[in-house]
């Protein structure tokens, strides 16, 4: 009877996963405390690891580590990331092997133009094969991560000035990517051309710049919002102040509408629109579009929550908190050997049978991916003794896999991807399920246009080549 | 500019808290697999620390460490922890000085009759009294704790079974108590004649019993609630099966009503009433006391979201998330320099300004401590752009110290056992401000009495006498 | 092909092994650090766990932990430890199952008369029998550590200084041991009546006294050698200086004899008799007594060493270091599935072929206790091409086990307890092999007597009870 | 009165230190558990860091981690290791700064001809020149050892095999460095063309091969030696065997004389010369060359022994272990304010009054480098009641410091660079003080020439250039 420790993610945690957070600091004493606390807030983002680097003096100090930002960093770490720019990243805890030791961020490199350092949230599509070139005339990588590429790229441009460099580096590369890059004397905020994740810009009260992924982290730190960075745009911060400019070929913004859905923090606003309003309306449409009669609209925490206050406002039926959360949860636990039912979805949800039972209970999930936890939570909302359990998704169905830096599993495990929704709702063991419709989404969001929505359409605003000939060309490094 | 590490709780957490919660498991072959999963579930009622008791022939296996459930426990641990039954504990995460190496529980001692071990929650008022008493006829303490004046009186009785030397033992002591003890052949269930804290008794769905502080970590491994524990009640479960007996006086029900405005997770149920219900029902309790002209209820989350909802449903008023919680944060963070306005508070809350901005809110908050969190708070909600800030507590005013188990500041840094409540309204910047009525409260919960109220009206259901000059005559053994 | 970790004490380490070194500083402003220095010194006494306590304005402030000294504190532990006066402990690392959490040391505790720290090197003979009577009448016990029979007799004394309950509490004790002991005011050293191990006083240059297992704890700290405590004396030391007493019944002196064959360090002077010189004595008279035609006389390095060089002087034999030790060796290993010849023993010694190979070599060991490692050792002597290998054993052979706080095997694990030397010989695969007799070592250490030796002769100064239907009335307290 | 945590290297360790050992294995089950027991026998040749990379069916498995081999490498981390050919490294401990988390080794890459690791014993001397060179070329470096330059050239080479490309790398390079290096199918030794640092080549007596910096570390897994691997010899492993080449322009050997005097151990044989002979030779030469009247020959242990023992044996004098060393020595300890007379050297070594007071002592050192430490021991030797103290070092006077892999101090620092012997007598406190001549060091060590002896005669090998402008170009990436 050895119990077994598990990893929660591989049990419970059926969601896509966006890959990371990126934030930056220029000109101001403090910049490696504003970053940590910026990483505090962009946590959601990536639990896997947390990275600082700070400049001083041609020197980059660096701190980083495996596990969350307030373990990561101790007081003697921050002491030592000197300097009045620094930048960080948090990186997506995924289960098991990736785990490794080689693949922190940001990556730190020294060239002939001096030390550098890039902070990248998202995915490039042409990396391999970038790979294989540049190993070709000689390059070496020292880590799997894309990442790599660029600063591979910046490293071999003839132009001279450091965000020059960067640029003839980007016009080789395709893909998703929100960066923060620093060398020693700027700092550089650069968001692809389809603007696929989000970055934001703002000022501190007393001096100095903010580069954050999400404006959540700038409240913390009691920095100004100034502007989202727009698709193409490079934002080039030194001494001489802040520069703006679209080095790169202008295309139609492509940002990832899951965002909103799941990814983003509610108390976050990109490129205009407030996350916590989106999904009020999301929630709003789905009553529209799949009405049901119901006693209470019950959403499964915490990313439910505002769907289903716009779907409780909109339908007007009674809003109730018939699941509850446990916030303590680490990244494993022990699983006994004795079969428990729904276990896994309990370490983290339970349900408030006194709001539910005899109830006809609407359900409001952020989305079904494998379809395995909706299914353990339907039955523990019968198990709690609702009368009818009708499931409602704020989003369309996931059918398609992200290559944009988004974790999602291959095709084959997508629910919706090899399923009608009525075997869908059969598999979860819902009275009903319905999803919101692609259209419904785009109105609810902005009413317009601009998103990627490749995972629900399959319709990819970048093109890719299959990439997996050309993945059996890396020797893969694993460092534990 | 060095920056500083906090604890979180110096900062911003501003409440009461609960010492600690206790589970044990009966007759299992994964016993303390059980009990693990039964603390991950009561995590919420004590971080600091965690402990396990097994015991398997003669021999009790022990594992305790400081830190959340998850970080104590490795796999390893738990398969040295062997035998059909165990106890655990989790204990409440008080800042700095209290970390000590030597106040781990359960405590576990060998005495003439055999080993045993011993989960309290709760605090004894003449601990002090009997520990000096125990001290002059030879005694030896190795903690500062009161459970382990239980543990003398219990290895000094004169009498047969473990049971009845437990009697002999809690005869002699006062204050509040829920225990689950142990000793190599039976594990025992008591709750004190005023049945200060919870405990209720479960059954697993093959063979075994549970027992444990609150329900909500039954579901957790799929066992069956059977009953709560009554006051003065004693069960002790062993090879022949379950017995109840009252053994000590029988004096009327105190439940620390604390349990249902803040301490207890909302899927819990005590004593027949649903926190979350109970909860719900003193939101709408206060909307019916305290009525205000508003546009928006805006809960402090986490606790404050039931009361919100109940609020809003009395009241007519649209409930909305306007602040929005961090769940990633650790215990200690690193506190910048430079003044940032509203930080502390800003680590763990945020506002949504799009759910507020040109509102009159009601903001609702479970209970005003010190009053220094709350006020960042209706500054962060005024910053946010609302209109008028009206602040309702699901508490009365809490005047006075608790006694019974519950870290509480002294009188003196109570705000409202020294100022009327223009001044606490003046202080924490309101547009208005109103506490819920203790007979108000007492009808929200269950209609009826049986509470204790102390901390609100200063009738402490059990006399104690004052300690500070016995406190003088204990060695403090300061283990880092 | 999975490699397995192994304890380097499993394979390798086959010695008798002292339990303990003990340290105290008293009127001192650094006493910890100094203590500090003083375990550092006593390491080879024990590395299993090492412990502080010092004592500042009614607080015991505690550090322990298991591992070396250098692992043990931090230097934020050594900041806490204020106060002018401080005790410590180090103890011998046992293989496996006896890490008990529980059982570090000093044991501190606080009584009626106020909190009191002890730090005990021996053992107990009437250990358990004094627990069942405690225990009879209510005493509880945390760990199963003899010294926590000396802790609650104290307790239990009527009478009123310290010195005086701790007298009460050793008149109903027997066995060994070396005390250093401490309450809020005193410091206290204690040698047992029979005086089995060491202990000695010395004074520091500036201001304050020392009391250590071994002198070269306080060549470390610039201290002075005042004097070895006598057997069954006292020393108390506080405000008013030192006092010497002797509260018990007087009897012979009976150190233990082992020190000087392996236990001390050759730079300690015990009783006045220095442990170099007399190993080096040993060794002559290892050469007189037993003679042989060599070439070389090569020890077993650390221990073997001065014995070998009184061999070879006496011998008139040439000294060489053929066997090499590898002084980085941690308390495991991985030990590799493949069989490897003499694997073990060579994780630590290797031969140095060019100074034995064709030669007639004399190997010169401490002890023979299982003879594995002998047996390991003079194979790869012979590997290393050595034409006769005649072995010479610096104790006499040691049959039978001791209870005086000497880690041994049990009878029937001793080499010599079940074979004649001739069978020993054979089975350690030596061309010849030969011990000093009881006699010639008394002669060669000082020349009188005073020791005891019972591990060689069976004659037991101290008697003592079979224990095995005692022990089994404890519950193992089994913490990890 | 806080106490410091010193560095034992910074008031004590006064030697030339050695930077690494390097370990291979090839064609066995158990490759990566045979390279860490090498490395555990290499450690004293490095304690700073240890890692170990093992090749398996296109993926490189790495561990590596600063602290002792037995602390780097737990039991999960060997299982990961797996393959049947692997390779390890050690690494110098040099205080403080250099703790760098991007410094450990074996560096391991991905290049277009897949991947490869590299563990590097010796130091470039145009390692910064061709830095540069590839900076400009747009190579990016990722740490600041030298061995990432021949890292970079191999993957630049257009040559078709792993050896070809790395001797296109090495073709480039100058200085001193024993390579052990691996890709996917092969492992190379490699000795540059001075062979200046050693590298031996062994069989395993199952199967498979063996590199090793010393032989010591065959002898522990039971590996036959084979030869020296000779200057500017590459060998090569693969599935068709052994291969030997000398593909760069020979040279004279200048085998590292330093090698003999302190840092190989002394069970090693390099290039046919055992260690332990040549420093018993060397203590008989210094006897000739500087004879002394005197009672006794002491050694500072451990490495003054075998000197000290072909000294004694040579004058006839008495050989005597008058200074004993304490063996559990970590990297830090806690230093007191007081100040304690000789403190820092007595963490490590204590007199032994008996053997030296009254008499005549010669000290034998290995070598003086600043002296700090020589002072302190002649003052602990007559503060143990030396009647005279005279010292002879075996070797010459280190007059010049190492640019080929040796940590030594500037000019500056190097005692004998700056001052005569008589000044450094005085220094040192000595009665007399000599050192053994070139002639008579290079006489005792093996009759013959080719060594490097430019720490003492200032006559280097390898030509430099001084790189201090060069350095200025570089960026420090400092991880802490």
């Amino acid at each position: 009877m050895k119990p077994s420790m598990d990893l929660l993610a591989d049990v419970m945690d059926d969601h896509f996963h966006d890959h990371c957070g990126v934030f930056g600091i220029f000109g101001h004493p403090e910049a490696a405390n504003l970053v940590y606390l910026g990483l505090y807030a962009l946590q959601h983002r990536g639990q896997e690891s947390a990275g600082i680097v700070s400049a001083h003096e041609r020197i980059l100090h660096i701190k980083r580590g495996r596990g969350l930002v307030a373990d990561v960093f101790r007081q003697q770490d921050m002491e030592h990331l000197c300097g009045t720019q620094a930048i960080g990243h948090v990186r997506y805890s995924t289960a098991g092997g990736s785990a490794n030791q080689r693949n922190l961020q940001p990556l730190v490199v020294d060239t002939v133009a001096g030390g550098m350092a890039i902070a990248h949230n998202g995915n490039l599509v042409n990396a391999l094969m970038m790979r294989r070139k540049l190993e070709e005339r000689g390059s070496i990588f020292q880590s799997t991560m894309d990442t790599e590429v660029i600063v591979h790229l910046t490293a071999l441009s003839r132009r001279t000035t450091f965000s020059e460099r960067l640029v003839d580096a980007l016009e080789q590369v395709k893909g998703a990517y929100s960066l923060v890059a620093m060398d020693e004397r700027s700092v550089i905020g650069m968001r692809d051309p389809d603007g696929f994740r989000p970055l934001a810009l703002g000022r501190l009260r007393d001096q100095g710049y903010v580069l954050s992924s999400e404006t959540c982290a700038m409240d913390l730190i009691d920095a100004e919002f100034v502007r989202d960075i727009e698709p193409g745009e490079m934002i080039v911060i030194d001494a001489d102040g802040l520069h703006s400019s679209f080095p790169l070929l202008r295309r139609d913004r492509h940002l990832c509408i899951f965002e909103f859905i799941y990814f983003a923090r509610p108390d976050s606003t990109i490129d205009g629109v407030n996350v916590y309003e989106a999904r009020k309306r999301i929630g709003a449409r789905l009553a529209e579009e799949h009405p049901v009669e119901a006693d209470v609209v019950v959403p499964v925490p915490d990313s439910g929550v505002p769907a289903a206050l716009g779907f409780a406002y909109a339908a007007g039926v009674c809003f109730e908190l018939g699941i509850i959360r446990n916030h303590y949860v680490g990244r494993t636990f022990i699983e006994p050997q004795q079969s428990i039912r729904n276990f896994g979805v309990r370490i983290k949800l339970n349900s408030t049978p006194e709001a539910i039972a005899g109830k006809r209970v609407v359900l409001i999930d952020d989305s079904v991916v494998r379809g395995t936890t909706s299914r353990k939570i339907v039955r523990m909302v019968r198990d709690a003794g609702a009368r009818e359990v009708h499931v409602r998704i704020a989003s369309p169905p996931t059918c398609y896999p992200c290559f944009y830096g988004i974790d999602t599993p291959t095709r084959s495990e997508l629910l919706a991807a090899n399923h009608s929704i009525e075997e869908m709702r059969d598999y979860i063991g819902a009275d009903s399920l319905a999803f919101i419709s692609i259209e419904g989404l785009y109105r609810a969001v902005n009413g317009m246009g601009g998103y990627c929505d490749a995972c629900f359409s399959g319709r990819y605003p970048v093109s890719f080549v299959a990439d997996e000939e050309l993945s059996r060309s890396v020797t893969l490094l694993n460092e534990t």
